[in-house]
């Protein structure tokens, strides 16, 4: 029998995140609730990841109509299906082997998709060029970084490669950097400035990486996973500039780039600015930026596809990216549809317009709402704090929790904010996740999706509110609740 | 930008299959055709992977219903959409979050879903119990097998894990190992005996091994792929024993078990055999088993979903399973929604029990004549023998190429039946796999996925057969064509 000593020690190194045993906790309350064990609230209400249907956002019809019928093709021959769905379905089973979303695709996914791709980075990129090439489709963005990981991972101890990762990060990130092997850089965001890149951090990090390992990538999430921070047109510059001078290759994950809602940012691709900056750059620095379904208007999670666009890397070790590919597997072929159609949507004039218009328009605006909403009533409770959502699909509010909270915590051999994610859930069956800064710095977050319905938006809410109002007034004592509210932030 | 030498090692030794290498050449073909380059035939017909809907199968009509319905569930409103399909989608759909196939699904699987494969697995094997725990969804079984392989792999040079592979194998085996750093230990299957696996011969292999890595699994694939053989309960006893005194992990492909057509055999599972075989061995063998949505009856592998069942694994090392499962990409909501759909057909009763029933009895006859036909075709070709089809869905014939043709192939560094392959592309616009021995044989064989529309079968072997009439007409003179067949063969 295979034992512990066995396994892989790479795998056994692999750190689970916290998110993974609170999502423990949040199945066995729900298992309880089947069983009959009942609690005063019914349903656990998890916004702790990123998955918007989860929480009830509707799918957008267009793309399930098209999908159902290409998986259906009877209902191509339905005449109360829209004429532009029946006929995107019909275009589109032309592309798959055998007119069947049953067979293999290439590995680097649909040609007809890759192409739909590169039209709409032209478009939006307003006219820079992109090309199929250029173009691999993937199991959504994790797959694609994992694919770019593992191609540079090598060597061991100092000569192992690095990659530069802001803290805090996507809670999937530091788990995908151990299995690759891979070394994990962090740099900080600036916490003050709204969650910000700073150019000396970047600095720092990779300065005091040399000699520890040998930093050969920098990720970056813009939109800010689960920052909600947009980046200027400057900051985009900066890194950049900073990327060539240290000759990493840049991974940017822009998978919420459908989701600004900062008044005064918009989504400016990595690209775009690369190409803007001239030759010197748009032709030297090596970038990797990925998109994937389970962005905000879609949040297609469970349909596993997205892609990425490869700039500037040597075509030799491109080779790779496709051998690896090949040895990984494809995105389902429904997803790699999907993506065609996230990408092309219905244009004026089509049946299907007006629809799919307003529940775009609609998650638009839940979200906008949801972000204000949370702002405002997270920003009013004592020792919790947020900074401004500009996009992005969550709200990341600091903790300053009391000292006897905290010491808790130490004797039970937890994080602070992973104790109190585990209280909550308990108390108010409402599952956030724990803010991640990989040990960075003692400071303490809560991850809160807020791309769901508004009404959902308001229990949980409510149910935060009155559970850490609760925990203040347990801890501090009922004259120091209503202490002033800065004076505690200090602490 | 990044050098050729940052590429990881072990990417950069990852073997390429020739199949990359002729698919791609299909690919241009394919291209060219649509520009307008013309040649006698109009479509490339690819037989070279098991991919039956690109060739034309149709998929289960009830599989499709559902999904369609599970994707837009207006259609559950839809009185033209069968009873039991309404049913069935909207019973699948509560057990989807949010009710939706759009939201995540933990990292082994959808609950219910994996309670329908443990109940499937018990009906099969006659009550040998499965239970769920035990149970794991992936994208498919090829991905359930690089998570068991990533698990053990470990140790550099002698202290290298190896796995004991079959000769021949799938030809994404080796790439897969290659990937996964462990070293590949060939065994060879007994062509004269229908490729069964061969007691000595794993003995001869494990014992080989040893001193120049560590053997710590064996892969099996039963039905054979690509060789079509189908195991004795006495031959699967066999390799359990032996497992058990090497102490090996057996990993059991097991994903045609749908398709067994040689009269004198029938499906046995291992699981079911090492149950049989009383405690000394159904407690400590670790057994893991694949099946997936890609089996003959089904078909449908652009869905990317399997499963895999562990037996007898320390519960220490399956915890690096769920780890591992974690990091890796669920499989899509769809796809394992249609494992259920695969496994709890529609019963006696139901509105599409009928049609679900003919349309199984049609793909299993479809299969069987095919196999019969290519049989007596291409054993009645000089300078080819075929071995029977037991189960799977491929014939692989070896070819005995003329001494003049194998130097041509030499002079072109490119294997004799690759340079075979290559030819009958060109010539004939028919793509079929060259046989894959790993370099552990010098003989030549082709691979052709005969679950295919008859009429396709028969147009495929009637280009086959005159290509090869041609080529050992050209190689021998007429007056060897026509040479006593048997003698040929044994040049």
């Amino acid at each position: 029998m295979t034992s512990l000593q066995h396994v892989n020690p790479r795998v056994r190194g692999i750190r689970v995140s916290p998110q993974s045993v609170l999502q423990s906790l949040a199945e066995r309350k729900r298992k309880k609730k089947k069983i009959g064990v009942q609690k005063p609230f019914q349903e656990v209400i998890d916004l702790s990841s990123g998955d918007p249907h989860r929480a009830g956002m509707k799918p957008v019809s267009f793309i399930r109509q098209v999908l159902a019928a290409c998986l259906y093709p009877e209902l191509l021959e339905d005449e109360s299906v829209p004429l532009d769905v029946r006929l995107r379905a019909q275009r589109l089973l032309e592309d798959c082997a055998g007119g069947s979303v049953g067979s293999y695709t290439p590995s680097s996914g649909l040609l007809h998709v890759r192409q739909s791709i590169a039209e709409f980075i032209t478009r939006r990129d307003f006219g820079v060029p992109s090309y199929t090439k250029n173009i691999y489709i993937s199991s959504g963005s994790h797959r694609a970084l994992m694919v770019i990981v593992k191609l540079l991972a090598s060597g061991e101890e100092e000569a192992r490669t690095g990659v530069l990762t802001p803290m805090p990060c996507p809670h999937t990130l530091p788990t995908l950097l151990d299995e690759a092997g891979v070394t994990l850089v962090p740099y900080r965001l600036i916490e003050e400035r709204g969650w910000a890149v700073d150019l000396e951090e970047l600095h720092r990090a990779v300065t005091t990486a040399r000699g520890r390992c040998q930093p050969r990538a920098i990720y970056i999430s813009n939109p800010g996973n689960p920052t909600g921070h947009v980046q200027t047109r400057e900051s985009i510059e900066e890194v950049i500039r900073f990327a060539a001078a240290e000759r990493l290759l840049l991974f940017v994950d822009e998978v919420y780039q459908d989701s600004v809602i900062g008044l005064d940012r918009e989504f400016i691709s990595y690209k775009r600015v690369l190409f803007e900056m001239g030759k010197e750059y748009a032709d030297t620095v090596e970038l990797v930026s990925s998109h994937s379904l389970s962005c905000t208007c879609i949040g297609e999670c469970g349909q596993m596809a997205g892609y990425m666009e490869i700039i500037n890397m040597d075509p030799e070790v491109t080779h790779f990216v496709d051998t690896m590919l090949c040895t990984d597997i494809s995105a389902p072929v429904t997803g790699q549809l999907a993506l065609d159609l996230m990408l092309k949507p219905p244009k004026p004039g089509d049946t299907s317009y007006d629809t799919y218009t307003q529940e775009i328009l609609l998650t638009l605006t839940t979200l906008s709402q949801n972000a204000q909403r949370a702002l405002e009533l997270l920003n009013d409770l004592p020792g919790m704090s947020c900074q401004p959502v500009m996009g992005g699909i969550y709200v990341y509010p600091h903790l300053y929790l009391p000292s006897e909270f905290r010491e808790e915590a130490k004797t039970l051999e937890v994080e602070a904010d992973v104790l109190y994610c585990q209280k909550l859930l308990k108390e108010e069956r409402v599952l956030v996740g724990a803010g991640h800064h990989g040990g960075a710095t003692s400071s303490h977050h809560l991850r809160l999706c807020i791309l769901v319905p508004c009404d959902t938006m308001e229990k949980v809410l409510a149910r935060l509110c009155s559970f850490h109002l609760r925990l203040m007034d347990g801890h501090c004592g009922p004259e120091r609740s209503v202490k002033d509210k800065n004076n505690q932030k200090r602490s």
